[in-house]
């Protein structure tokens, strides 16, 4: 850490923060320039978060030197995790599609949805049982009923299940149902919330707030990773900008920037991350170009009867095309959509 | 709504969509241009969030013409809400100032500030008891012994006591010892708390979310109003945006804003709309003249010791002389700051 | 265009209303509903700047259906509009990259880099010799020294030369020695400098402005076309966001996005999109995934060395190592990087 | 300047940097961590622009200490900068509110509003004769006719005259009719025409750009006074964001932190800061209580009929409460609206 203090600063000042330092367990360099007077601070960055040391009137500012995430960092540990799930491994070789409805709606809905993406070659199911929605008098999801016909889809097709958890009193019968744990958007910053998934054994699908910084991201995933579960996989959907053409600008530039930082799996959703159908197709070969583990899509049999977020579904035929352009795609890439490994 | 078709969209397609509008009981309205055909169809909004007809290939846009809120909204309801607590009045003449640390800290912390805001002209006491941190390693609060220590503090000043709740297991116990609760910004969207907070018959201090808009920040309210509690306090406190030397931007036009659109309060809280101690007063000062209903303000005792947030609360001599130049200056206004009412 | 009328609107307001529009020659549909009067008009948009009917106390909003571009769309232009350049095809099937440094710093520099990058199947050299930068006390290139460099470098090499113009009094004497002229984000609505490019018959590569929205960055280009000048070729560059991680945010959804709306080409710019190095080669495969025509580059010989955003700049082995990857992804598509067409 | 080395770097990178550090004149100090080698610089921030250390492999990140600007700060000249225009100071004790038509459209508007904007207190006409629109199709400005208006309307009223120049070829011709050169937002970093009215020896009324953070809005003001004028005038006008309900948001604390780190004079445009023009006398209000030293505000006989912008101007009934209410305020601040000094 570095400390900055104002031009003018007394001599007292500077020993009172030295010594503050010091009892803290950090070893002091101090550093006299002609206009700033610079304390070099080696520590436990953990230590800093209670000494507020800008609160302090001769105090510039302050830069922290190490990140303050560390299980999530590729420094603690350097190999890919890989996530089981099933038999499948998230952050293996191959990319996985989870492919389905926003909503689960009825049970013709989601067991049609889920032949059919399973025909084009995904090999997870997603659908929405509890639905976090921005207007109380919209369509909140068939709740535990949605999680039986996902389960259900699941043994009829062999996919694998992923949806979201948005009450802390309903992780445990989600858990029951699903595969994985998705923690929406909005619920990324819900610490009592992750708190609680990470009491579970199962991976979570951890997505970025549309607002949130890559170090806030990674501090969620440490709370998941610090409650004891390291079976978390990153989701970018987008984020809020100026830009309205889109739903959320969709920034793929984690992909690189997490793998690079963190071990673990991430994974891209341009559906959400774009808010239009005809987007998705070229965000997510972009996606798997810029080497992501994963793909989340919205499908429906009937996007323009869905009860929510149709505009930004694929029909069964656009996402069949879709996987076998990524697959050419990935192939070439060396990492197989469809295959097996 | 209003619907825009594609250029050369298909009699049968136009039919086909005015017959789901009058299905849903919308009245319906052609116009056929040279370019496009819009439909106008006039009715309830909220059948409109499950129709999705965006999701329609031929539909380009639509566009919604009535505000998605209801109960919230000034149009439903053309008086000022005034709120009571204990024997004050928010949304009245009298601008309310909550003041106090980020964090319950001590015993003779929170009593020292108590005692000092009071004197200054504060009205109501905050400070947290439930902390949600960005890091799972930083303080996270005393808990209930925090939620003791504020209920001391009222009882030794008279100042009422506002106080954050962040699970929905906590909600009971907060309500017991606070006289308002506070939702914070990164819950705003925590619909299941939002649902929680809405039973109880506690007053609700609603921040608005770092990325959301005047419209989500109205439904998030909508979301308490609709199960039941209509006191409803709005309380802007930044958004992200690009601009860093700041911690968030404080966005003062949604004071007149919401109280255009809303009957409900606004008041401000420069303190983490700015991150920065010595932006506060004349952020305040701005907030008052823009027409808030009352402010919430950071101040302790010796900032650079507190737990969080020091850097931006004031210190008690800094609070003082800002509440006596907010007091000359409500007093042209006509709303005194200090008064009685 | 649809126009909102508030609740309660007087006969007579409506009446002016559609008479000022009657006279401009807009045909007007009036449909009232139980909570507002909406009023269709329809006629030429460009017509409606000058209107400014939100300006009416009684009109709630304003809202637009047709788009304000014309000429730049695909509507106006259903076949792609593909730009010669030397023998080379901007907007056809062969991806093109320009790659070279952020600035032209002497003559060992540029020329080693032009035959380094032309080796590694780069078809455009690129190079600033004018820049604009934020502080006045920065390098602010070589001038004409450097439009000479360039061009010395295409004469030994054979690629294409792409450089800024960042004054009227130069468009003249960078038209003479460039191929295309760039106009750099900051620029984007420096309407006088767009009017002046219009009049050149060279290429323009129009950079998206740092908080342009896609239709600000369309009708940018609208101002070319309009002025005589249809070779114009989006460059999508990053927009400025929270997120400080990354310099920008690069927003490739603009790729399919303008593919949709406009028959002009569109290339990518992952080193100003990222300011990272090691971002680069992901994103610029991302590019090349979501269907852009080309890829503009930053390479230098020594980046440690640079006079400007050596941090963005790829080394020449590292640059090599991306165009091989490139070219397999590229084959998958069927779009060559290195190959004729 | 602090050169954060990643773990491991080899003792002869460290002295690599040490010795290129050390030929630019920088004093060096070595820290070394467990996990992080600092190495601190001491020495002109102006040269290390070219030093651009992040390109370095072994280099993590470069924190800069010292400001990048000069001849704006406060640390330069403590006193305010006081800027005569005629007989008034802008950055005195009065407050100046400059008011008008955002475009001279005729000899009545501009006469019928000039007198109008004196009469109610203020002392700047505003009006645009170059208007820089987003459209190429929409009105353009009258130009040298608009500019004559303006003197016009000055010569009957004594009022002083702003107005934006956009050409460098038009800086002479507008120098030669206005008292103030305003450069609009868009033009904030076109550095070429920073440069060009840095030779007139008229003040400068600079906008904020949309995007233009803190630090930039600073340096673009560098380049003012570096180019030999040092009479500039800061304008907040609003940042975009993700809110649309207004135009942009208005970041009034700018105005406490610009006074905080410059001696030069800080004014606001509530009428481009909100888009509406109900929400202008709050935000006008409230630019007052924070401390602006002037407003610019958009006023027009008939807003209905404006060619541009009406929909955020006030009418004259309007403005004149305004300034009525704002006199009232300020007195309170003790700096008045209206009087002479």
């Amino acid at each position: 850490m570095i400390i900055v203090l104002k031009r003018g600063t007394a001599e007292e000042q500077v020993q009172e923060i030295s010594e503050r330092l010091s009892q803290e367990g950090f070893k002091i360099h101090l550093s006299q320039g002609v206009e700033k007077i610079i304390v070099g601070a080696v520590g436990d960055r953990s230590r800093l978060e209670s000494l507020d040391l800008e609160a302090l009137p001769w105090v510039e500012k302050v830069v922290p030197i190490l990140a303050p995430y560390k299980l999530v960092s590729r420094e603690f540990q350097k190999e890919n995790t890989v996530i089981k799930v099933g038999e499948h491994e998230i952050g293996g070789n191959k990319i996985h599609v989870m492919a389905g409805p926003c909503s689960v709606e009825s049970r013709s809905q989601i067991i049609e949805t889920a032949h059919a993406v399973k025909a084009a070659g995904a090999t997870f199911l997603r659908g929405g049982a509890f639905k976090p929605r921005t207007s109380p008098y919209a369509f909140q999801g068939l709740e535990e009923e949605g999680l039986k016909l996902l389960a259900l889809a699941r043994e009829e097709t062999g996919l694998q299940v992923v949806t979201e958890v948005v009450d802390i009193r309903d992780v445990e019968l989600v858990a029951h149902y699903a595969d994985i744990l998705q923690i929406g958007a909005r619920n990324m910053q819900n610490f009592i919330l992750l708190k609680e998934v990470a009491k579970t054994n199962k991976p979570v699908l951890l997505k970025r707030g549309p607002s949130a910084t890559l170090e806030e991201w990674m501090m969620a995933a440490e709370y998941i990773l610090d409650g004891g579960n390291n079976q978390v996989i990153f989701c970018e959907r987008g984020i809020r900008t100026f830009e309205n053409y889109t739903r959320n600008t969709l920034d793929l530039s984690m992909v690189p920037a997490l793998h690079a930082l963190s071990h673990l799996p991430v994974i891209v959703d341009p559906s959400h991350g774009t808010g239009r159908w005809n987007l998705v197709p070229a965000m997510a070969k972009a996606a798997v170009a810029a080497g992501a583990d994963g793909l989340i899509i919205e499908v429906h049999p009937h996007p323009e009867k869905a009860m929510s977020d149709g505009k930004q579904s694929l029909t069964i035929p656009n996402f069949t095309t879709m996987m076998d352009e990524l697959e050419s795609l990935s192939t070439a890439l060396g990492r197989p959509v469809k295959g097996a490994r």
